[in-house]
């Protein structure tokens, strides 16, 4: 995991959610699929980078992890870049670049870096995604995925 | 414009932000630049559909309207489905499916819907976006932007 240091005025919710953040990155490299949904409400939805172009609730965003997950390298990390995080009472948005990258021999380059947005709820005292979207811009002159190589 | 009924338990404050998007879509449509610039905070972060990959501040915001306007049909309609606004104290977060259908003779097809996320500040008793994320999905077997044909 490897993420741009913190500013030094970060609030306590902040750092909480960063936390959150690099909490889910830990799980997604170690594939562990429920450390990866521990933080969704049940009734998220989410706006993937690839199809389906909706996930409604946190059953359909569980299968789509599962079925995701043996897609992704056996040994990776998970990078953030311009992660900013805005807290308003019981309401945080975040929003950042992120990829995994591939550490075992084999590993293949990566194509892109991810544009990603968490919209997050103060539930019963804990931080719950309530929405999630992640995307890639595309090319309007070739309908091509624009990926991102520098962030 | 055309848009879902609101559901009939709307409070004041969504009520408030679909009035918003309502008349930004006016704007849009009547290509409008101040009108469609009027609800977005000075430190906005886009995520557009498009390249650039990320907008930063309000001028980045501006500029990139005023390229894009004139790609527009000269008459057109904007249209969404399934929009969704939770207001939690001072934020709120929207999301739905939106396009543009041109409506004079010589109209195009559309391609695609595009799913859209914003993020809202009540800022001095104003919504002001904050954060804005708009895009496709794309198939990973051949990086083609993967167009929405029905939400």
């Amino acid at each position: 995991m490897k993420t741009d240091a913190p500013t030094s005025n970060a609030s306590k919710d902040q750092i909480e959610i960063r936390e959150l953040i690099d909490a889910w990155s830990r799980a997604l490299c170690a594939k562990n699929l429920d450390g990866i949904m521990a933080g969704y409400a049940n009734d998220v939805v989410v706006f993937e980078a690839t199809p389906p172009h909706q996930l409604k609730g946190i059953e359909a965003r569980k299968i789509s992890w599962e079925r995701c997950l043996p897609h992704f390298p056996d040994s990776m990390e998970s990078q953030r870049r311009e992660l900013e995080i805005k807290v308003i009472g019981d309401a945080a948005v975040a929003h950042c670049f992120h990829r995994v990258v591939g550490t075992g021999p084999d590993a293949e380059t990566q194509h892109t870096w991810l544009r990603v947005t968490i919209c997050y709820q103060r539930i019963d005292g804990k931080w719950m995604v309530i929405h999630e979207h992640v995307s890639v811009p595309f090319d309007p002159q070739t309908s091509m995925a624009a990926f991102i190589q520098e962030p």
